[in-house]
C-alpha cells in the first residue's frame, strides 16, 4: 500500500525548519543529525530542550511509519519523554533512535542523542501508535 | 541579582523560529500561544510532536528561571514528559502551565495544550532543575 | 457485557498485599488510600517509590475497565510517569485519579498523592489502553 | 562515610514484601529477580505494573545510594518512567538496570525487565537525585 499521501512536502516540514537530516531510517534504528544554529538555542545559550524532543520524535515516527504503511497502516506519537543530560552549545547533534518494542499497537523506541565528543547529552523514549490508516483524521489517543 | 546575561537575544532564539509568544509568565503559571503554520506540521498535516515539548518546556523553564533569578539561580530542564491526545491541524496553540511542586532543587510543571475549540491536545509533565547560577557552565544533571 | 472474570480474588491481589483501599472508583475519577506500615518503606524508612506507582496504576486501571467493560473491552497499563516530590514516613497516602482524556484506544489519568497534612508528595501521568477483551491474551503493546 | 543508617531492616522493607531479590548492585549496573506469586497480580491474572515500576527504583536507588555513600551523600528517586510492553503471568522478572548518565545531582538509569523467554516484558526510566546527606530530612525535590 505505501505511506499515505504528503499532505506538506517533507522539504517543508518542521524537520526542514529546525534542520533535522534524516540519514538514515529502517524498521529497528534511525540516525539523523542537526547542525546548531542560534535560532535552535535559548536565551542563554544552550540548545532548546525542545530540539531534542522533536529530534527523538521524528526519527521514532519516521522509521514506524515507513515500517508499518506496507500494511496500510500509519503511525502516531502517543508520548515522548525526554530526560536533559548533558547541554550543548554548539557543534552538531547526532541522533540514534533504537526500537525497543514493535508491538500490535504500539512500537517503543529509545534515542540518544550525542555531541561531538560523543558524550550522551539527551536521551528519549518515543511510544509511536500504530493504526488503521482510515483513523487518521479522528483523535489520536 | 536577576537573570543571567542573554546569550541569544530572546526575539532570536528557537521560540522565535516556531513562533511562541509568552503571554504570561508568572511564579506559578504561564501562558503562551502559537499560530500553525505549515512549517511547524509534520508531512500529514498534523502539528509535530516537537512543537508542543518545546512550548511546555519554554513555559515552564521561563517561569521557573524568572523566579529563581531574584537569588541568584537559574533553571534548566531536567525532564519533558509529553502526551500527544488529539492533533491540530490549524488554528491557535494555546498553552497554559501550572506549578506543581516547589523544591529546594527541582520545580515540576504541568502544561495542558489546547486547540480553539478548547480541547486538550497534549499535555506535558516538566521538571526543571533549580541550581546556583555558577553551575551554568557544567552537566545539566 | 461486563467485565472479563476474575483470575485473582481481588481481595488477594498486589493492592490487597501493599494496602491500598479503592475509595472510589468512577469513570471519570477514582480515590484510594494506603495506610504507611514498615513494609511499605525503603531502609531510611522513606515510603518506596513503588508504592505511590503502583497506588497510581490501580487507581487508573480500575476506573478505565470498569468503564469500558460494557462495551466488551478491557484496560491495560501503558505507561506509568512517577514523580516523587516530598517523602511520606507515616499516616495515610491519599490518592487522587483525574481522567485527562478519554479517547477510542487509550485513556490519560493524572494521579496526585498526598499525605495528611494535604501536601502533594507524588504525581503520576499513567496512560491506559483500550482493547476489545479477545486481545488480553497477547502482548500488552 | 558509608550508608546512612538504616530506620527499616532491608529485609523487612517493600522490597521484601514483594519479593524482590538484589543479585548485583554495582556502580553502573544493578540486577534483581522477582519470583511471580498471585499476590504480585492484578485480578486478570497479570503482574501488577507496579511490580515493576517498584523494581526498577529499587535496582536504580539501591545502586546510585551505595556509589554515594562515601562522599556522604544520599540517593532519592526524582522520577519513575515505566512503559508496560508485552504482560507477564508466571515464571520470574528478571531486571537489569544500566547506568545511562551520572551527572553532579542526578542520575538515571535504565531498567529493563524481561521474562523466561528474554522477552522484554517492561522498561523503566528512574531519574535518582543525589545529595548531601543532611538534606534527607527535607522534601525530595
Amino acid at each position: 500500500m505505501g505511506l499515505p499521501p504528503f499532505v506538506v512536502n517533507p522539504d517543508e516540514t518542521f524537520d526542514a525548519l529546525y534542520g533535522m537530516r534524516r540519514l538514515e531510517i529502517e524498521e529497528h534504528l534511525a540516525r539523523g543529525e542537526i547542525t546548531v544554529r542560534s535560532d535552535l538555542l535559548q536565551p542563554w545559550g544552550l540548545v532548546h530542550g525542545g530540539v531534542y524532543a522533536a529530534m527523538a520524535e521524528s526519527l521514532a515516527s519516521w522509521s514506524t511509519a515507513l515500517a508499518v504503511a506496507a500494511a496500510g497502516q500509519i503511525a502516531m506519537g502517543l508520548s515522548n519523554t525526554t530526560s536533559f543530560l548533558r547541554p550543548i552549545r554548539e557543534g552538531t547533534i547526532h541522533g540514534l533512535a533504537t526500537r525497543r518494542h514493535r508491538g500490535r499497537t504500539t512500537w517503543v523506541w529509545d534515542v540518544d542523542m550525542t555531541d561531538d565528543q560523543g558524550r550522551l547529552c539527551a536521551t528519549s523514549r518515543v511510544t509511536v501508535a500504530v493504526r488503521d490508516a482510515d483513523q487518521v483524521l479522528g483523535p489520536r489517543g
